[in-house]
């Protein structure tokens, strides 16, 4: 009878601390291993020599995630782990943390002698923070990639990505053909940082998302008069910031109308024109991100939204118009799956908290794989996408204890 | 006994015409004339031409202002007129109008065979759209004008008045001792376009300003906590745009409560940061602009708005700074300057608006050296500082008109 596996923390330590090696940026203590850079190649290289070296078999796809695989060749896999990649100045954990757990897992239990009856496969996926607007790893392995999308897809300084792939001898084009089919994949877990501060104020050090908010992302214009501060009367003017203040403090009265307990509305970016002190704001372009877990609350808030903005644009005399920029439905986990990290959770007495994910993830795009759910560790201040971004290794260590379960579990280890 | 003189209204068109000659822009239909330009100097030495042509005693002071004189050498000069420079696109009428209309008023009693027994001043004064942050020229003359702020001034693009003046072969060292001694000028007169759109809305085509608003300029910083739009509640939240929103929907109580008729406060400029649609503001950076006619209501509102801004931050956990940027004092006119403006104005059967001035004058300015008051005219639409900047001609011949009868009476021709 092999002994119970455990994880080795300082072993998982070092695992991250060589991944950030790569993309690291001594002048602000962040990483930039965006997709497709030579430092997101590096680190891949180079974690795929670290699974080599764990005698897992190791394979790359044409989206650029890659697979270390643990067990027999040929049959359905359980695939585990997160992305590699970072924003531009990003913190320590965001993915790579997954990433590294997903690898000690496997170590842990090589160590203990066993060996699982449905194979693991560790990934690192590519590209899931989405340079050029998706997540293309998951997206490429869940076969949700068209090859309509790879031609227009391009990046914030313009960059296709068809070139961005190119100039690291990658070719975009194999990616639809890189799907794993329906069956080849029986469960994906992904362990990854709250993003959010939620666990923390809680105090619970494993957060079990249930399911992650869908996005409505609207573009907002509303016009007015840009006129003489001093000389245009208070009851003369069309203001467009004026009528934007007041959509913005009828926010709160809008979720408690129409949202729920998770739905969240934000106004995030604002431009106003001509943007000068002396001037009455003549227009003003806002963007308004809404969440929710349900569809329905979307649409509702995104009616009530528009209903607002347009009493509140007759009251001020602008003109307003609202663009549908985007539209992320909602997803719900896999209750199995969930329901299997809770139970584990209860046997190692972590407190786990059920929440909703408000930050997208690769496991949200691969339950149009197969059934897939998350662990979540507490993020310091919530902070994360910056180089403050940082969790608890006291905590990280609770959440790979329940990952390793888990996957013990569903590969029937012997 | 001489023919009562009337306003030339081809004469004065074709000397506009001929003064916006001058910083055309044929992409916008707008003029450049910035203070010490190339074209702003041009205009200059054609104006002086024109005046000397029309009999004048032309000269310029040492800020670049210039001074037409009809009538006797050495005595107390009536001085009328208005600026020739304008913003970097900015309208045909803006401060040009109120020079031509001088002039013309001039050539009008010439052509009456009138002679002022006291003296008339011509005056087309230098810089007084700040580009430098002053109205140089009419504080040159008022005597408003430091040999420390000289050094110091320094306009948008970095470049320092010294150097702007001393490529044009100018001497701003020169400038304090171009100060006129009190009782030089026993009166300042200036025809300008309203700005605004209180005559357009009256239907008056004269507008009588019994003084100018001041102006108290803020800039106010919240800082609250930039977090993923996604993952934190909408009660974790410190975000620093909904705390601004607040604030600006207030402005219309606090005028209620501590303004007057009058008082305006205008929120032009918004900066937020780091301005991501998905990212809670962390931070919000905005320009508060506060006008009065009175003093201790800009004081009393200015007060108001830092209670309000506390009450706000705190209960949205933002941190809140405010920096009084710059303080301009309000400036009555001289009362029997504008009623003998309103006597003559009623005489003439012209329907005159009392009001109050909301943008900056060289009359306020030159409040300091001798009795001042205006004409205004009414804005189409309001609109200055614009390409679409526009007065009706038959509006304007009222007010030269006035402003002829005005100077009749003070210059007691005969």
């Amino acid at each position: 009878m092999p002994t119970e596996p455990r994880i080795n923390l300082r072993r998982l330590q070092e695992l991250l601390s060589e991944i950030n090696m790569f993309g690291f940026l001594p002048e602000t203590g962040g990483f930039n291993r965006i997709g497709f850079s030579d430092a997101d190649m590096a680190v891949r290289d180079r974690f795929a020599a670290i699974m080599e070296a764990d005698g897992l078999a190791v394979s790359r796809d044409a989206a650029n995630s890659l697979f270390g695989r643990f067990g027999a060749e040929g049959s359905p896999s359980i695939m585990v782990g997160s992305h590699l990649d970072t924003v531009a100045d990003g913190g320590a954990f965001d993915g790579a943390l997954g990433v590294a757990v997903a690898l000690e897992c496997v170590r842990a239990m090589k160590d203990a002698g066993l060996e699982p009856a449905v194979p693991i496969e560790v990934v690192a996926t590519s590209e899931e923070e989405g340079r050029f607007g998706g997540m293309l790893g998951s997206e490429a392995i869940a076969g949700r990639v068209s090859a309509e999308w790879l031609e227009r897809a391009v990046d914030a300084d313009g960059v296709t990505l068809r070139d961005a792939m190119q100039a690291q001898g990658l070719d975009p084009s194999a990616i639809p053909a890189a799907a794993r089919r329906p069956g080849d994949v029986v469960a994906f877990l992904e362990l990854h940082i709250e993003q959010g501060p939620v666990l923390e104020q809680k105090k619970r050090p494993i957060g079990l998302p249930t399911g992650a908010t869908g996005i409505i992302n609207l573009s907002v214009v509303l016009k007015g008069t840009a006129n003489h501060s001093g000389t245009t009367p208070m009851d003369m003017r069309a203001d467009a910031f004026a009528g934007l203040a007041e959509i913005a403090t009828q926010i709160p009265a809008m979720i408690e109308k129409s949202g729920s307990d998770i739905a969240r509305i934000t106004i995030g970016k604002v431009e106003l024109l001509p943007n000068h002190p002396h001037t009455i704001p003549g227009e003003a372009r806002f963007s308004v991100i809404i969440r929710d877990r349900s569809e329905d609350v979307m649409r509702g808030l995104q009616t009530l939204f528009a209903h607002v903005t347009a009493a509140v644009a007759a009251a001020h005399g602008l003109v307003h118009q609202i663009e549908a920029k985007s539209f992320i439905a909602p997803v719900a986990f896999d209750p199995q799956l969930v329901r299997l990290l809770s139970e584990e959770a209860l046997r190692l007495k972590l407190p786990a908290q059920k929440m909703i994910s408000g930050a997208g993830h690769d496991a949200q795009t691969m339950m149009a794989l197969c059934p897939s759910a998350m662990i979540f560790v507490p993020s310091r201040n919530g902070i994360s996408h910056a180089p403050e971004e940082h969790s608890e290794w006291a905590d990280i260590e609770k959440g790979a204890q329940l990952m390793l379960s888990a996957l013990m579990r569903l590969s029937a280890v012997s």
